[in-house]
């Protein structure tokens, strides 16, 4: 898929998530895609926890995961993403390890959109819980995870359809500036 | 260009930045891109502030940019990406705005990769200085800035290739999990 393509149809399929098995190699493309995003000074603080296992999902619904989020549970495969903040640079109080986890899961979402498959990020977890259920250290946060699945339909597009043509995005003249804080462009 | 391909060939180019003017559409498509990422409860936390004035260009390289970002200055396009904190939502001490900006940028990143434009991310500023000279509130983070340029050389591959042979990443063993933090995958 054109990458400007995969940036417009990616999008939070929670509802479309099919419990068949996705291959390992698809999910190693996937890591690899976000592997490879900068960072601060290429730190590379992202760590990936991928659990495939039935009864660590069901787990991770009962006692995790709440309100909406517990669909993930419908999927075969759920990423968890964690970095240690002190593997990072904070700058005046910007802790870029946050930052940097961003553009290490866009790549991740952008691939799976390009592969077919459902993603969704969620951040309505108890980190203590999941941290206890999947040994992750102390000094460790788990900042977003996302299911990863085949949508039920034929395609990524037809279950994609219709989300995306309810998508709602501020105006471009809301969130860009051009030259000063505020200004416009010139027409 | 294929997402995968895109993925795979952004890499920071701060010493390919030819001042060659850019489209004004080129610049929207990025910065559309970036208007697509998903966020927290879709806050859409970021603000751009493009920078394209030579005089402002200037004055950002001499007094705002430091040691070797200072570089920056060669090209036609500044991009800073800014938020509101409080825009977005904050849990356990972890500021997701940091996180929704990093999706955004990555989008924006591997759209001006696909349009044959270089990057290259950059923290070392003084962020006083930058919201002091482009007018940005008080209540606002300056996070990260990108130049954007046409590299000097005929293509993006042939300026790319050097700086991809020497790409440095972990080993997928040090980043990823599976089901539990510090376990491998079943070969």
């Amino acid at each position: 898929m054109e990458t400007l393509e995969a940036i417009r149809k990616r999008c939070s399929l929670k509802n479309q998530l099919s419990g068949k098995e996705i291959n390992p190699e698809l999910i190693e493309t996937i890591l690899g895609a976000a592997r490879l995003a900068p960072s601060a000074r290429n730190t590379q603080p992202w760590r990936f926890v991928v659990v495939q296992g039935k009864d660590t999902i069901k787990k991770l619904t009962e006692t995790a995961f709440f309100g909406p989020a517990v669909v993930v549970g419908d999927a075969p495969v759920i990423i968890f993403v964690c970095a240690r903040p002190d593997d990072d640079v904070t700058v005046e109080e910007k802790e870029y390890y946050l930052f940097d986890l961003g553009l290490a899961v866009e790549n991740m979402l952008l691939a799976a959109t390009d592969l077919g498959l459902a993603t969704h990020l969620v951040a309505s977890f108890n980190e203590a819980e999941v941290k206890r259920l999947l040994n992750i250290p102390e000094d460790v946060r788990v900042v977003i995870a996302t299911p990863l699945a085949y949508p039920p339909g034929a395609s990524y597009d037809e279950a994609a359809e219709e989300k995306l043509s309810q998508r709602s995005r501020k105006d471009m003249r809301e969130i860009a500036y051009f030259n000063k804080w505020g200004e416009q462009a010139a027409e």
